[in-house]
């Protein structure tokens, strides 16, 4: 019997099947250089302990996307190893930091299945969380993929589509513990802009490009154990390039959105997202922002922002989305709809 | 006089020589999360800092592999800054693991000399060991390399073949102190397969296939300190190609290897090893496993098992290894025989 | 009104102004591990904790041009995003070492400004300090960049051209707290030459080079968190290249600068430097070095040796600078003066 793992079809799913995902991960200050080497990340909450000190926190957390990373990570061999396409993202929160130190790993529920009409896949729904070493829940959210059937003779299972939240509810984000952006330095983090100088349905363009190469997705992505192959082995498309982790994609164009959002300091949530098209090494990636939706917290000093975040490789100074039919824009590669924390 | 090194050359070598190599090296948290940016490194005791507690250590040591390119490297500026070519390993063990924080050095004793026949080269054999700030040793091997001559009239040593084991014993490993595999959580760790899975002769392929980039083996290779300039200069073959460093090889292909062999978690012994052919940047690196023997061992739940690595630049699917007339097949570049340890 | 800031323009500086910068950055154990994979740093005192506790020091500073990139990646936004060139520097002094999990911040005092004759652009000259998390000043420069005018028809401000040393007086050199070099071991730092031996006027050819990769130096770069959209935008030039961070090539040079230079361990001052050519991926940069000055200090067995590093883009063996004419060589890089310590 072979020893490897062909990774999991459509047919071996079940509603309510709990995955523990295997090879939980230390996080420490390498993982966090590697980040900033890999990305232009510069919110000040993530590039210094004295900053988040002073607000509030015991120092600087983990970027909140290298945790998504780590936690996604896991549950490639389980769940898309066989996948067609990452669908979407609903429902995502991130709950409490990650600390360096911290040892993350992942469970997932299949909370939906449905079988494709032409009988060959299916999609699959599932439920994420990352826990930490306590078994605290760090982050959760529902993802849902395409998968192939090992066997296309296998019966269709019972249809269940999840019923999924369109955003997470404002009341519902979760404030970092001890959060408090009440003596927030403007200066030091880049930006004066506070919540109340966004309007809802203002558009900002984050101006920087960023031309990715084959090495650095690869670093990128074995960091985040993601075993995918299509991310790796030239040998599998005729031009010998590489598909290109999504998860690269999020962290550069949020990266780059400091340009315009250097507060938007903390993910809270993952409305939705969707990999509009593929990226590959030498194309150059930029990003565009607009304000979605605003909410106070409770939390000192601090109110919450609803952000799309499109990351595209057209020319500079353009701000694409979505042609007249409705569909993305060939040269859209990212449409993310997430929640930050911002000072007020 | 010049103050630049050109290296030793054969005549340079005596038997008996010990050489104390410079440059020690502390080894830290940036070292691993660099590591596992490199190759897609998944083995859980080197993962988790709570996996491998709930082993019997007190937290996740350094790869093994990372330990020996550190060792190794310190060796290059004696030993083969003007090798033709790195012949052989022997009698390599793994004494203790590395921590993060400790300070690595190394040391050589030529215990061998051959001068080739056309007068112009000569094979060193050194055994080396690699020592941390407490001047217990980490590891040893030998090695040995053909080393050009300064002067081709420099007359030739007596010659001297030392008497090298072909395997090392199952009784001379070295479990790491306080390892206990026998509550191992196969789940965590990715796979279900113990020592009592695994046949004498049965073959594994790794399936994955990492296509290698000039960025990442240049990162690599300065990271272990390894100056050989063959790696890092493309102007001196023609057709601009650095030669990779062969642990870079060894390193990606144990990685691989753990899509069958996740369980093989500690390396403890290098028995013999042939980088038969060389690789260059834009090879996709895949990797198949012969199972070459098994061997218990008095430490709790853990067992031994003898695997040869051999890592080719050939089509998916394939298990190349010599051609008819017995040798190495033109895409093969590794051709590795270590022991590791596996739950029973 | 837009979000993202446009940078400085020539009109917006006024002599006296002082600008602190943003984005305060805590450095680890991770951003060195990157330093030594991103460049072939050898130096023992940086590389050993052992070794430094060996020389005085309470372990591993972090290298001292990691410090300088980090303070210099601090100023870009404000400074240098509408600069044309990076003139030079001058004044530059390490002042304190940077110890992993130190948090540095950057304030800029503009001591001069000179319009040019075209009306522009002009001349900015800013004092730049870096400073840890104790309000301590870690390293301090002078350096002046050609900036563009956002309006040719603002007003030329005043003339005022600053009094700038040529060199750093030796006596001003600040030597590391608690280093002594009494007991230097040059067996493991690599080579023998100590102050005595190296000769003013004495060239030393570094032998050994290094082509560079677009993903290396925008890993470096980013690193830095050095926004400059040259160095990561394809779509900039027709060539697709992009302009390598200079302080890329500072740092390459240093570290090959090892091979003749192991024991200028420390660097305390950086008395000029020029850019003299761009940098691309492709290039094979070298370097050679030569004595300008020595000087004594009063710290215990620790000399002072004043150096002019030169990179290049040539043949190896070659050691090129300046034209007939004066002008640099097209294939040189960077032509650097600093002063180091090295042992007696």
């Amino acid at each position: 019997m072979s020893k490897t793992s062909p990774g999991r079809f459509f047919e071996d799913y079940q509603v309510g099947q709990v995955i523990r995902h295997a090879i939980p991960r230390t996080i420490a200050e390498g993982e966090r250089a590697l980040y900033h080497a890999l990305y232009p990340a510069r919110h000040a909450l993530y590039s210094s302990d004295e900053f988040a000190v002073d607000c509030g926190l015991d120092g600087s957390p983990m970027d909140d996307l290298l945790a998504f990373h780590v936690v996604f990570g896991k549950t490639v061999p389980d769940i898309s190893l066989n996948a067609i396409a990452n669908l979407g993202y609903a429902e995502g929160r991130w709950l409490r930091p990650v600390w360096p130190g911290d040892t993350l790993r992942a469970e997932s529920e299949v909370i939906g299945l449905r079988e494709n009409s032409n009988g060959k896949s299916g999609i699959v729904w599932v439920r994420t969380r990352g826990l930490n070493q306590m078994g605290d829940a760090v982050l959760e959210y529902v993802r849902w993929a395409m998968v192939r059937k090992r066997d296309p003779a296998a019966p269709a299972p019972e249809t269940v589509v999840p019923d999924l939240a369109k955003v997470v509810a404002a009341q519902d984000l979760v404030v970092p513990e001890g959060l408090d952006f009440s003596r927030y330095d403007f200066d030091l983090a880049g930006e004066p802009h506070r919540w109340g100088d966004y309007e809802i349905g203002e558009t900002i363009d984050h101006v920087d490009g960023v031309t990715v190469e084959e090495a650095e997705h690869m670093l990128a992505t074995r960091l985040w154990q993601n075993t995918a192959k299509v991310h790796f082995d030239a040998t599998i498309r005729e031009d010998g390039k590489r598909l290109i982790y999504g998860g690269h994609v999020i962290s550069m164009a949020r990266a780059l959105s400091f340009n315009g959002l250097a507060n938007a300091q903390v993910m809270v949530a993952l409305n939705a997202g969707a990999h509009a098209n593929p990226c590959h090494a030498g194309d150059t990636i930029r990003a565009w922002s607009e304000v979605l939706d605003k909410a106070p917290t409770d939390a000192p000093g601090i109110g919450a922002i609803r952000l799309r975040l499109v990351a595209h490789k057209g020319a500079a100074g353009e701000l694409p989305l979505r042609d007249q039919a409705g569909a993305y824009a060939p040269e859209v590669l990212l449409d993310l709809d997430y929640w930050a924390l911002i000072p007020l």
